[in-house]
């Protein structure tokens, strides 16, 4: 659905309203296929609204879970006008909804109620209602336009972000998927006060990650002002949400289709999603396996010494001040079975992004058998609690 | 996956192999999003088997039906190495098998086979196998490349060529799906002896649109030479073939997405897409579906002048001489009900496409309720039988 004239044509007359004058971010996202705007701020819905004041005429839908919709459901709808209330769809909670048989029921639910190829569908909810709602328009009637309002840290600073669309099938997390961009993102900070704390950690571990990656500014800032970030100050989750949607929309804008530098977002995944599926999917949450994820690559970047030791120390420290990093238990055989599995390798390459420094990192493709063991070794050792 | 670099570096390695001396008409196809080739010749295995053996290195699958690959597997399978043979996957026959339910196994089949990002997978067989085998492609691991290899007449004549994929829903045909290019397309004349006589009629009927629509010459073609055509006569087969694929692809490649021009592929369609779904999918080929569709088109377009009485005679005659035509009953609601509900309408517009003359369509976006209506009456007494 890249490229298509109909989905420029609406980003352009969502971005393009007037008289906007609250005080939200507006982050600008280009690609080579879309372009659109992630708005950020402490209360965004007012944006949400006078955008689709603009909207007659065309049916909206919104997919959401039973749990954010009884928190924020009446805030959500209070964005539309009176005679132009959305239609809502439900997903379960849980990985286990991520799956075809639930895009077929949504899909067929789309149908039953009418929409076509100029309805918008508005996925409200956290990274799995995101990339499931995602796909789901990619693939109803062959492309409908979206619209992303993250309602979790980690959705907003990560998933709605980039135009990956996806879900599960039972040999893997995100084994299917879409390339498909929203045509806006609105991240509220006002949603994220009724986010579990452990979930605020989780995301949290992803801004960490952009400020070692590419973001030396964001990497001190998150250094010093962990407490405060972690008490929810709104002022520095904003300076942090929005700095780290920053570094994804350029590195998405540089390389859409991941064929170079946008590999470098994937700092802590190899191990990352290793550890997710050692573990069943169950014991850690996404942004905490990075986190074990990062340990681990540090681990090899301080051995290789891409980074130097106060650096990696620096590093390491700044990511366990947003922890705790949940214990859990992997053999080193399965991890590492698992690493090798992973689906961001091309044929037969291990692929591992190292930080050179902060604010720098680099994709290697030449870790050997022995590093991998003995960063999986490691992580094992101090993950075992 | 449309401008998917990789996509497109492959596809111009299996274009440029050289020294092709086989008679093998090559028909390129240029969209804002892909650049391939169909070859369209009495035997394009030989050309298969050349490309293939450019592509050492990467895991080749396929998906067939066992139909197909009981009578031209063996066939097939020669066009690859001895030591790369593809992993062959299969599709049941039948509509109700192009369901996200089969897509899930089949993409359940390539992870445990170890299909990555580089691999490639073949679709050989008809437009179902096409279809459902485009999207299977277009949506693992986010869109990995493809090579049509179509069997049937109307997959050669259609559905192969211009990127459209999908599965059906309850609800309807085609409600998902993706727009994902293959990187070729290889039509094999010869696998076509053994296609049933109806269903050759079948896909015969699209080429006679691709005549009405836009090109005067290949309608003439077809209205002097059924008898020949009809027989299988491999050169007038073969001249049919190629000059439907290279309307199509000149279609296509000026309007990838059907923001256009690409509408008047749909002659024949808003009626026959009714018809389709007012008999449950099961009494009619979707060609035959086209044909009836055609007719009740052509029927508004005398009533309107928009074509002469003499042109719409011959255009008349020529449908049918390529039928029979076979019989079916619907109620006139029901067909009224189910052509306003087609998925090619955007919201409240009924659309249909009329010949200007022969070789020339319009589309038109105001025929009244009254001209539906006679016209979807008229074909139901004629389709009485």
């Amino acid at each position: 659905m890249l490229g298509d004239l109909a989905h420029r044509a609406t980003a352009s007359r969502l971005m393009h309203y007037s008289g906007l004058t609250l005080k939200t971010n507006r982050i600008p996202v280009k690609t080579a296929s879309a372009d659109y705007s992630v708005y950020v701020g402490n209360d965004v819905f007012p944006v949400l609204r006078r955008q689709m004041a603009s909207q007659s005429g065309r049916r909206v839908f919104v997919l959401s879970s039973a749990e954010i919709w009884a928190l924020w459901g009446r805030r959500f709808l209070e964005a539309f006008p009176a005679g132009a209330q959305p239609t809502a769809l439900f997903l379960p909670a849980g990985e286990r909804c991520k799956r075809l048989a639930q895009v077929e029921r949504l899909a067929g639910e789309l149908a039953a109620a009418g929409a076509d190829r100029s309805s918008l569908l508005i996925a409200f909810g956290g990274g799995i209602v995101g990339d499931l709602g995602g796909f789901l328009a990619a693939i109803y009637m062959r492309g409908i336009e979206y619209v992303q309002v993250p309602t979790t840290l980690l959705a907003q600073v990560d998933s709605s972000v980039g135009g990956k669309t996806g879900a599960n099938l039972v040999a893997g997390k995100n084994l299917i998927g879409s390339f498909h961009h929203p045509v806006a993102v609105f991240a509220d900070i006002g949603v994220l006060q009724t986010l579990p704390d452990r979930e605020l950690r989780a995301g949290l571990f992803e801004s960490v990650k952009a400020g070692i990656i590419r973001d030396a500014a964001l990497f001190r800032f998150m250094e010093k002002n962990a407490e405060k970030i972690l008490a929810r100050d709104p002022a520095a989750l904003e300076r942090v949400i929005a700095a780290s949607i920053r570094m994804k929309a350029e590195v998405v804008g540089k390389d859409e289709r991941e064929s170079g530098l946008r590999m470098i977002l994937n700092f802590g995944h190899t191990l990352g999603h290793a550890i997710e599926a050692a573990t069943g999917y169950r014991r850690l949450l996404h942004g905490e396996a990075i986190a074990w994820g990062m340990l681990a690559a540090l681990r090899i970047a301080r051995a290789r010494g891409t980074a130097t030791d106060a650096e990696c120390a620096r590093m390491e420290r700044t990511i366990v001040a947003y922890g705790p990093l949940p214990a859990f238990r992997a053999s080193a055989g399965r991890l590492i079975e698992a690493a090798g599995r992973d689906k961001k390798n091309r044929a037969g390459t291990r692929r591992f992004v190292l930080p050179q420094g902060i604010g720098d990192a680099v994709v290697v493709e030449d870790v050997t058998d022995a590093e991998l063991e003995d960063a999986a070794r490691w992580v094992l050792a101090r993950a075992r609690g």
